[in-house]
């Protein structure tokens, strides 16, 4: 029974990329109408997600009308800017590369994480924050990012946790902001890129630049299925292929710092979905229990970032 | 029947202040808890809805695990800052004043009002902005609140007036930044200032301080039942009796803003939630049709910034 049900559900994710794609490109130009806009902006950082939104805004309204805003700052790879760079010439949509590390400084972001007090290489770096990330893990028994999505009560380690998670958030919520001016003056619509795989799990910057946005198109396609439309899409395997990662510290790819795969997430959270108990999920990936549980947990523990409370 | 209704609409509209305050205290103190924060930060800005906000968070969590920010720039009226200092410390709620001119002139946003180009005094400029709206209202038949809600396609305005949004929508927006910072920093709950009246019309900036929080504890009350609740927790009267202003841009106040005032927009509203008849309405209210429709407008408008549209 259980391998029927994992058929069933891998069936269950196949998408059917082209009609997919224009449902989303009706979908994204009807909103520019709606909301009487001129055309669409989004912030374009080299991964996968932006990637598929500027094809699809590209198509939707036209590479006349698409803005991209590159925003790196010191922590930024290079490679992703230029891949950036290079899909938009591919898409001839326009760009402004808008460098954000004047507005993180006069903030005093960059003084909020201790590392950058030295003066590290970016890799020595990267490995330091994988090394911190994965004992923290091992201490408390759940990654940093799991802890992250509710207050941080742990004594031990909260400082130094508070302030990176500062550090990190500023720099999208600086990002949603460039959007939002550079969108209200060119009468654009501020066009999302959040995937439903990380929407659901938390894996996002709340009231940041892949939350606080206009419209979300790709909200419905977990991570797996955003890589299948973008083979459909024509995206450059470089940007495919690349392992993802929110590029917002050094060292940290999204599964290290999810702590799951995202095959193995694109399994369970449509399980999870289709309400199957934790014990047959477990059962049909032939996974572990506890896993099913961590990321029951995330859902719950986000949940906060994906509405306001109101009495 | 129209006066009937009327008393049963005025009826339905009476708050148990002392009812109300202690449910939404519960409410603060039980967010806090159920997010693992250990207090509450918010902006305070010396107008009612905040002084409102700051009384039952002091209540909630207590005067010492509340923080106000208070975040003043150059268009910012000095009393309201005077006004927002008293009453903290009559609260005795903690506060930290953030001067955010810093934060805006790096962002170019003071470039982005003409009428900072000119050494103007402050009430001059507030006349003349005042002038100008009304100038525009008369030209286009809707006052530029209702123009600002979805994009500007009106060529003879559009570049004045995108500016001129950008420009106050940046300020929230920045005031929003500082909060999460400050809120992620000491593990404190974000809570919203937020009224059913404004949020319903849309006077509000979208991902602005009065939108992207944690809580909204005002949200199922209308400005005139704030009102009434300010009275009961001995906000001062200085503060319940100043005219309503954004305090955003010189000289706009919150009724010449909308166009209606509060005492019709808190009777129009509930009536439309009630599903009256638009003619039923009017005559109950001895009030031109024409402004239960532009009411109406206002709502379906600003749609868009109460939701973020996914396929």
């Amino acid at each position: 029974m259980s391998s029927h049900k994992l058929t069933s559900l891998q069936s269950q994710m196949k998408i059917e990329a082209g009609t997919v794609a224009h449902s989303l490109e009706n979908f994204i130009k009807e909103h520019v109408t709606k909301l009487d806009r001129e055309g669409a902006i989004l912030g374009l950082s080299g991964g996968l997600d932006s990637a598929v939104v500027a094809a699809l805004c590209q198509r939707a309204v036209g590479a006349g009308q698409t803005l991209a805003l590159l925003m790196p700052e010191k922590d930024s790879q290079k490679e992703h800017l230029k891949d950036a760079l290079d899909l938009a010439r591919k898409l001839k949509i326009e760009t402004k590369i808008i460098d954000i590390v004047p507005y993180l400084k006069q903030l005093g972001a960059y003084q909020l994480f201790e590392l950058n007090r030295l003066p590290l290489p970016q890799p020595l770096k990267g490995a330091l924050v994988n090394k911190a990330y994965r004992y923290y893990a091992r201490k408390t028994g759940e990654p940093p990012f799991a802890a992250s999505l509710l207050g941080f009560k742990d004594k031990e380690f909260s400082t130094y946790l508070s302030k990176g998670l500062a550090y990190c958030r500023l720099k999208h919520r600086v990002r949603m902001m460039l959007l939002y001016l550079y969108g209200e003056l060119e009468n654009r619509l501020v066009i999302g890129t959040a995937n439903r795989t990380e929407h659901e799990i938390g894996f996002f910057v709340k009231h940041g630049c892949d939350d606080a946005v206009d419209v979300m198109p790709l909200l419905n396609l977990y991570k797996t299925q955003v890589i299948e439309l973008a083979a459909y899409l024509k995206i450059p395997s470089r940007i495919i292929n690349k392992n993802p990662s929110p590029d917002i510290i050094p060292g940290l790819i999204d599964e290290e710092a999810i702590g799951i795969p995202y095959a193995e997430l694109d399994l369970i959270l449509p399980a999870l979905a289709n309400q199957w108990p934790e014990h047959e999920i477990a059962e049909a990936l032939k996974i572990g229990a506890e896993k099913i549980s961590y990321v029951k947990n995330l859902v719950r523990k986000s949940a906060h970032m994906r509405q306001v409370y109101t009495p």
